[in-house]
């Protein structure tokens, strides 16, 4: 393997369950091949971050319509089709739980205890007026040139 | 040409006609100037390799639920924007078939022709419920790591 | 840093303003840190490279109808999700203007001065029957193999 067959960078574009999904199996099946994985969650992605029970005071109007709009991390991301007003979401997670498989939330978790690294985009953070202390604990923090930095030297860099 | 210069993959997440087509160009053009090619199909993207007529027996309902909303294979794949109900995707089969350029169908068999090596999503096929013999034959089958294997030396790999 | 890791591409798929912004921060940033970054543009993505005003005449009824519904231009753009009929649109340039953030194009002035390569993709301009001199000035053109002879030697190729 080469130097660059090592790295894998994704950046999670979308807040959909079925793409944060796809995103996550990745990451943790090249976490556990000794892989070196950094997610960049940016625009949308970014929700998935977010705590689920987290308001901040002091925000514009026009930041809290972003906040009422976003879902609030992984369990409320619906699928990006067939979602039928939540009953298509329910269902995949019906299945998934049936199959013994792990949901959204307890994949975010493996991957971090496999060393998964988790950037946050602060030009995204920015524009929906999201501030540090609204998302999960312990995330890294970057802009474009964090990424670009990251990808350059990577084999895989996939936009999801 | 380095030797990851030689190989590209695509992972094809989404059944929608567009990106479908989008993938198999991209497929097409490169087995063609002699680079390895190599496609995993996963989630919605599953669809894509269903054969028309195949009803299987014995299936939960939740199985055959998907089974039913699921587009059958490339002919069932619709356009991602501009749909409206199955006009927009006519329409643009029809300027397509009047510039002799191939349909979707076409450049998947020219694709396997080509050698372009076609992997069906084993994790996705779990959650959905569809059985190998649902699916075109000679398909190879493989889950993340199969995926990570063949992109970690690949020039270009792709999330479509 | 590799040979491969001074060159990106992008593909540019889809119209929206949302997916549009993360190509151009991305290319941006990329060409003011000294790479060489290409971007295609291909099937909805065509639209973004519009003049504002522009009408061909002698064009099909059909190659008309893939003209008025398109947006033209990437003042035409809107968000991918949370459109609400334009407002979430507009409440998303509204906030980039209070933050001192570009639009959308601005950016693509930006990038074009960094000397970002813009190509259009004469595949779907083919099928949507759009002309050189409905496009902006002084772009690239081609087609798989250009895209592929670009790719083949940069560190980071993404589908947008």
């Amino acid at each position: 393997m080469s130097e660059t067959g090592k790295k894998m960078t994704l950046i999670v574009f979308s807040n959909d369950m079925d793409r944060a999904m796809a995103a996550f199996i990745l990451a943790t099946g090249a976490a556990s091949s000794g892989m070196e994985v950094t997610i960049f969650f940016t625009f949308w992605g970014i929700s998935l971050l977010r705590k689920e029970n987290h308001s901040t005071p002091g925000k514009k109007l026009i930041e809290r319509m972003f906040g009422w709009m976003l879902p609030k991390g992984p369990k409320g991301a619906t699928l990006s089709k067939m979602n039928f007003l939540g009953a298509g979401t329910a269902m995949m997670k019906k299945v998934m739980r049936d199959k013994r498989m792990p949901q959204l939330e307890e994949y975010m978790t493996m991957a971090r205890s496999l060393g998964v690294k988790l950037v946050a985009c602060t030009t995204s953070m920015g524009i929906m007026g999201i501030r540090q202390e609204e998302l999960l604990d312990n995330l890294e923090y970057g802009g474009v040139a964090t990424y670009l930095g990251e990808a350059r030297d990577s084999g895989i860099n996939l936009f999801i």
